[in-house]
């Protein structure tokens, strides 16, 4: 499994790339127009997280704890909320393993459930999956819970077999 | 479910963004073409759409009635069809809870069925899902569709089950 | 089935533009870094492909043979593998048909298994997916491959079902 500490030379490039840009400040005009694209794209935010968590708790954020891809921490593992810092379009998706109980999880942003999931357990792994495009404003917090209490908590992860919660930026808002 | 009249403030500015941007003539020379890309970096076109529909009728549009994320309304509710505005190279994807009937559905591009998913129902919630990256000309046209009859329509969405279109660009063409 | 042969206009003027801007050198200051950013959006690879093969050998790249959108041949048919060729962050993603065995896959980079994926067969056609943000440095190799033998390679492709592989870049690293 690929964690932060195996970072390769291109991604501390990239991590570097984006923190350089990080804070330039626009220059004026159609040249800091340019500028502002060049910034923008390049700190294009993505983050990738595998759970191994058993049974995770129900009406709270799914901590994601195997982090595969998470510059400047915006996921924070220990809320298991992604809070936005870049305001902007997202696509998030989530890709579950289902095992020895039901799963039933929202994507929530805010408080509010927006994406909604369910699959019911039969004998043995099966998979479930979504994914949506969200807005979202600078502070906005996003995340994936368990929804339905302890009869729908089946997410399952070990060596064989990752859920996964991602999200990447699509494009930033002017 | 966040619906278009719920758009916040920054959903109405990447709105009022990109309607600013999208007749804009594009300058001559070097400045020109990065305007352009800015333009056409800006209007990338999403839409998320879930179906409330129980059953829908085989070999035609499914119609997505409750929008997530529809800028422009390319994508037309009252047909189920998205219209290309923007030529360039589109992710597509579709995350559909199987229930009481089994599914088959195709990604349809004018007319020409081009991915193919099938799920066989068993006794409760399932989910399936497809992904694709296709390239788009001015005024094609892209739509899900069920093939196979009655016994293939088992794409369900109720208050805790989701069944989603998706969609966005990855570039432009010059 | 949309194959290479089928390429139509649009196709055929991003490959083009794409080609064009391939060995344009970078300007120098201020204008350079936004040619090169015209160049790297332009680059973007990104391919799609469908397996028909029944049963593929484990612990080996799938060969997926139908390829529905693939510039530049950065994926190589002859061999399953993906060659990066641009450095930067990609997204991939799998969509799996289930069928008469179980199916248990790995993606692999350069080696070393990154994302797991397990879904067992019950009677009929079932669905598996995953996706995962991946960092590339030039020369890494990407596939999918099937782990666990014979008993975990049902992954099923023929005309009413699909199985893909995709992947397209998010962001080229500078």
């Amino acid at each position: 499994m690929v964690c932060l500490e195996e970072m390769d030379e291109t991604e501390r490039r990239v991590t570097k790339g984006m923190q350089e840009n990080q804070d330039v400040p626009a220059a004026q005009g159609r040249m800091g127009q340019v500028e502002r694209r060049e910034n923008e794209v390049r700190s294009s935010y993505l983050w990738c997280s595998n759970s191994e968590s058993k049974f995770p708790s129900s009406d709270v954020p799914i901590k994601f704890d195997k982090i595969l891809y998470n510059e400047f921490n915006h996921y924070d593992i220990a809320t298991g909320k992604f809070t936005c810092h870049i305001a902007g379009v997202y696509y998030f998706t989530y890709h579950i393993t289902v095992f020895s109980r039901n799963v039933q999880v929202s994507l929530v942003k805010n408080g509010v459930k927006i994406l909604h999931t369910k699959d019911a357990y039969m004998s043995s792994e099966d998979q479930a999956s979504g994914g949506i495009v969200l807005p979202l404003k600078l502070g906005d917090e996003v995340w994936l819970q368990v929804t339905g209490g302890e009869r729908f908590n089946g997410l399952f992860a070990d060596e064989d077999d990752d859920t996964t919660f991602t999200g990447f930026l699509l494009f930033s808002s002017p």
